[in-house]
């Protein structure tokens, strides 16, 4: 239980947010939405390594577009190349495009954690509310339309045209906002991702999610310091005093 | 009342709107937010022509933009750029600099028309919904907030870094959807917002806002050719076959 000296965090007037792994179940959704595409193929695997392995395509697809070796695009392009060589690291080179547009979107089709809407609707009495994920806009909408969360507005790389860690992706999202960075608190799973946003002057917030990799095999503790550290969103809002609601 | 002939559209899957007098009164908004910020400083105007002259600014600040002489600003800036010009037109250059900024956040505050709320809440069972809008992003949060407006993203002039009716704002909302401009619909009073959205490829809807300008100031009917042309939010989602709720 929160002391009564704990901070309240007058000055924060928006949070905002990770969306892989802090509010989204990508691994079993993926393996989920890979295992109904394929199976009517007549292929087997192991549905949570197919989705393991193409998640670790993902932090080098996007080191090409924050070192400048190719233009921004939007994670959909780099989840599409990233299926290729999934696919062809498994001899499935047989795959058709369809196949292949609609395999993409299974990214589209994420499962929040079990707190994340009426988490996120408790917050919203309080709070401004964003994704600040690498995920496209496209995406955003889908997965809030599936989950029913309901945001201000859908910040992150497609509006800053680069990926988090660059700290313009942070930065931009508090400009969206007319905030200053220490009125803004973002809000992640992963603590390379506030200690990102900690140094562009955003306050920060850490979720566990210790399962996000498999059972015990998220971040089940912050890494390095942080503002504020919950075991899920319904406490993030009790601890920022936020009435609770239903999403 | 519509005939059974008539065409439901669909491939329609976003509809995309005008903000500025499609769904909020600026006008007599604008007008009550200066004269609550000025009569406490012994100020007497004609407040709604003072709302009228800060308005007929707007086109040609934004056109410095759109012609590359300027670089792309907020539209907060560029608003408060022409306050300093009504200001000074009514010999007001003593109104310090805090008072000029509390007045410029007069276009955060202004009032949906009565059949918004509901009238979109209803077309989101069916579409995605987004403004696309000259207005930030700032500021259509703002609005959103006060008048319980529900949007899938905040798209429109700050995400493509440019202003209508140049082509890009259009397109680049179809694309964070990533829609085709014929699966988007674009809502607007004005019929020059229209024929440009149809120059894009774009579905049009006109909905009239007769008392935009004062009271049958406003278009009436479209200029032009439209596909759909409604007197309010609540006939449109009507014809489009979307459910009335509650916003």
């Amino acid at each position: 239980m929160p002391s009564h000296s704990e901070p309240t965090f007058p000055a924060i007037k928006a949070l905002i947010f990770d969306v892989f792994g802090t509010l989204v179940d990508w691994r079993t959704s993926v393996a989920r939405e890979v295992e109904r595409l394929l199976v009517p193929r007549g292929i087997r695997l192991d549905w949570l390594a197919f989705a393991d392995d193409w998640r670790a395509q993902y932090q080098p697809a996007m080191e090409a577009v924050r070192a400048g070796t190719i233009p921004f695009c939007k994670l959909d392009h780099l989840h599409r190349r990233n299926l290729d060589v999934v696919l062809a690291a498994r001899a499935l080179e047989g795959i058709d495009e369809s196949t292949r547009r609609e395999l993409t979107l299974a990214w589209h089709r994420l499962d929040a954690w079990p707190d994340v809407a009426e988490g996120l609707a408790a917050l919203r009495t309080r709070f401004l509310l964003a994704p600040c994920s690498n995920g496209n806009i496209s995406l955003m909408v889908d997965l809030a339309r599936r989950n029913g969360l309901v945001w201000d507005a859908i910040l992150g790389a497609e509006v800053a045209r680069d990926y988090k860690p660059k700290p313009e992706v942070y930065l931009s999202a508090a400009a969206a906002f007319d905030l200053a960075p220490g009125e803004v608190m973002m809000v992640a799973a992963h603590s390379s991702d506030l200690q990102a946003a900690a140094a562009c002057g955003l306050a920060t917030c850490f979720v566990a999610r210790p399962d996000e990799y498999g059972v015990g095999l998220g971040e089940a503790e912050p890494e390095g310091p942080v503002d504020i550290s919950v075991a899920h969103l319904h406490e993030l809002a009790q601890r920022l005093g936020c009435t609770p609601t239903r999403a």
